[in-house]
C-alpha cells in the first residue's frame, strides 16, 4: 500500500466517531512479563473475553507475536481472525493506525509516530520500534494507503473525535515534554485538524489521576454522540480526582464544539480508588527500563475507558458499587446497544483499559 | 478461524484448477543467506519482479519476516499487500495453504504437514516449524476455516489438479521415504482424493533430473486445462532428462483422467543444462544442516514451473534459445492470457521457480 505525501484534509478523508458503524476491530495479544503479571496469563484471559465479546458484533482481528501465535489461536473464539505481527506491548489504541474514510468507500490510515508515551523523557518502555510499525502493518492488512507522520508523536488514546469536526484531547498529554516539545499548542491543533480532518480542538486540562499515559483523554472523557460526552466524575472532594474532574467539567461547560453547539455532559462516577496489591506487584517481572508495578500504587480506574461498536458497548467494571451505576447510565445513553460489562482489573493492572486495547476500523461508506 | 475435523469431500469443498479464476496470490520474501546468494539481494530483486507482475493482474500478498518487512515494503510495488509472518524460507507453494472452494462462495484451506521436503530423512533444512505454520496463518488472513493434517506430509508443488477430479503427481516424491513412509500408494491416493475432493490420481514416475524436492510434479508437468498438459521435454538422448521425460510421456499417453479422457500432451522443451557457477556458489553461506550449493551442480531448470493467473502466465526464462520456443508454445496454449516472461535464474539457484514461490487463492464462487 502507498505512503502518501498529502494530508487527509487535502484528500477528503476524515476520522468518523467511534460510535459510527465499524467494519471491524483490532487488538494486540498481551505477553510482556514486565508489564503483565504472571507471564500475562491472567491478562490473556481477559483480553480473550474482550475479543470474543466484540467478535459477537463485528469482525475481530487479534495481532499476536510469533511466539504467542498458537496459544492465542487456541484461546480465542474461532470467529476471531489471528494475525502474526511483532509488537512491544498490547495497546493498539495507541500504537495502531487511526483509520479514516472518504465519501467514495475508501479507507486510509494515519500512522502517527509512536514513542511509548514519552520516549526518552518519560516513556514506559524501551525500545518501541515494533510498536511504531503496527500502524503501517495494519494499513497493509486492510489494503489502506497511509499518512505517515515522522515528525509528530501521538497516541490514538489521546484523542477522541465527534466525526463532525471536533477533536477532544488533554493538555496534560499533548503538551507533555515527551511528545512534541518543540511545537506550540496552535501548531499541534493545526496538525490534528489536518490529519483528522477537523475544525476545532477542545483541550481538557488533565486526564485521570495517576494515569501513566500523561492523562489520555480516553480515560476521562468520551463522545456519546456529537454534542454529548461522558466525563469521569467523583463527588469525593478529598480525592485528587475531584479537582481534575471539576476542572474538566468547568472547561467543557464553557466551550462549544466545531458546529457551535454547547456540550451535554454526563457524569460517569469512577470506582473507589483501586490499588495494586502486594501479590499482584510480585507477579510482574522487575526489569530496568520499564515502569515498576508497586504494591499500593493507585490505578487509573475509569468507566469512561469503554469501547463502542456495532450494537454494543464493551464496558470495564471493577467489582465496585459504581459498576451498576455505570451500566445504568450507559444503558440510558446507548438505548440501541447492548452493554457488555467485563471485569477488567487485569487490564487496569497493565496501565489502561478496554478502550486502550482496541482500535476500530470504521465502515467504508458508499454514498 | 476454525480447525475442522471433517474432510473437504465430506463438506463439498474442492481444489479448482490453477487456470481457473483467482481471488489473489501469495508469495514469501526470500532472505536466508544459506540458500540465497549474496544475502538474498539478487533473489529479492527477481521475487519483486514476479510479485509486481502478478499484482498487475490480481491481488498480491507478500509474506515477510519481521526483519525484512520494511525492506520488502520499500522494494515492492505499492499495489502489493505486505504482511508480516515468520518463515524458514520462501516456497509458499510447498508450505502454504492449498485453498478450496465450495458452491456457496466459501473458501477453506488444506494445511498439510510440511517437513522441508523430507524431514530428518532428506529434508533441505532444519528446523521447519515456522514454515509449517504458514498455511494456518494464510487461512486466518483469508478468513478461511482449515483442514489440518498432522499425519500426512505433502507440499503443494507435488500435486496439480484439473478441478474436475484428476490429481497429477510423481511417485518419486509422494512415495519417497521422507514423506509418508508407512503409507501404501493406495492410502496416499485415498488421502489426496479426500482432501482435494478428487476421483483419480495420475502417477508420473519421476520429476525433473536433479530436482532437490524429490521430483515435484510442478517442475515437470502442468494442466493447461482439463484433459491437456504440458510436459518438460528434451530430444537429447544423452541427457538423463530424456529417459525421465520419455517415461512420463509414455505413462501419460496410456492413462485416462477422472472423466475418462485421454490426455493431450504438449512437449515443452527444457533449456540446455544450467550449472551453478563458482561465483554463485561462493555467495551462499555455508551452514551445516542445509543443502550445499556447489559450483558445477546442475540446476533443475524447466519452463513448466510457470504460474497461471487472471489473464496472465508468469513464465521463467533462462537466457536460453528455448526461451522463445516456450513463449511461443504457451502463447498458443493460452490465447486469452498475456505471457509474462521473467528471467529467473536467481530463483532457480535457490532450488525452484515461479510456480514454487507462488500460491493462488481461487475465486470464491457464487453459483
Amino acid at each position: 500500500m502507498k505512503k502518501l505525501n498529502t494530508t487527509p484534509k487535502q484528500d477528503g478523508f476524515w476520522m468518523p466517531g467511534e460510535f459510527e458503524p465499524h467494519d471491524g476491530c483490532y487488538m494486540i495479544w498481551p505477553e510482556r512479563p514486565d508489564n503483565w503479571r504472571n507471564g500475562a496469563k491472567p491478562a490473556q484471559k481477559v483480553f480473550t473475553e474482550v475479543a470474543n465479546t466484540i467478535a459477537k458484533y463485528e469482525p475481530m482481528t487479534v495481532i499476536v507475536s510469533k511466539n504467542q501465535y498458537c496459544n492465542a489461536r487456541e484461546q480465542l473464539n474461532p470467529k476471531v481472525r489471528v494475525v502474526e505481527m511483532s509488537n512491544d506491548d498490547s495497546w493498539v489504541r495507541d500504537c495502531g493506525a487511526t483509520f479514516l474514510v472518504n465519501k467514495k468507500g475508501k479507507l486510509r490510515g494515519v500512522d502517527w509516530c509512536f514513542n511509548a508515551w514519552g520516549g526518552l523523557v518519560d516513556g514506559l518502555y524501551f525500545p518501541w520500534d515494533s510498536d511504531d510499525k503496527i500502524a503501517m502493518k495494519m494499513c497493509e492488512l486492510e489494503g489502506a494507503d497511509r499518512y505517515r507522520l515522522d515528525d509528530f508523536v501521538l497516541e490514538g488514546g489521546s484523542i477522541h473525535v465527534d466525526g463532525e469536526g471536533t477533536v477532544l484531547t488533554t493538555a496534560e498529554c499533548l503538551l507533555s515534554p515527551g511528545r512534541n516539545p518543540s511545537m506550540k499548542k496552535k501548531e499541534i491543533e493545526k496538525k490534528l485538524c489536518e490529519y483528522l480532518n477537523a475544525e476545532k480542538v477542545l483541550w481538557i486540562p488533565r486526564g485521570i489521576y495517576n494515569d501513566e499515559t500523561n492523562g489520555h483523554v480516553d480515560n476521562i472523557c468520551q463522545f456519546v454522540k456529537p454534542g454529548e460526552v461522558v466525563l469521569a466524575w467523583t463527588d469525593d472532594k478529598k480525592d485528587p480526582q475531584y479537582a481534575i474532574s471539576k476542572e474538566a467539567y468547568d472547561y467543557l461547560s464553557n466551550v462549544t464544539d466545531a458546529k457551535g453547539r454547547k456540550l451535554v455532559i454526563h457524569k460517569l462516577y469512577t470506582p473507589k480508588p483501586i490499588l495494586i496489591t502486594k501479590k499482584e506487584s510480585l507477579g510482574v517481572d522487575s526489569v530496568d527500563g520499564t515502569l515498576p508495578r508497586q504494591a499500593g500504587d493507585r490505578l487509573a480506574a475509569s468507566y469512561v475507558n469503554y469501547l463502542t461498536g456495532n450494537g454494543f458497548v464493551a464496558l470495564p467494571i471493577f467489582g465496585d458499587p459504581n459498576d451498576e451505576k455505570a451500566i445504568k447510565l450507559l444503558s440510558k445513553l446507548y438505548p440501541d446497544r447492548k452493554i457488555e460489562p467485563i471485569y477488567a482489573r487485569e487490564i487496569l493492572l497493565g496501565g489502561g483499559n478496554i478502550h486502550c486495547i482496541t482500535q476500530q476500523v470504521p465502515a467504508r461508506r458508499h454514498e
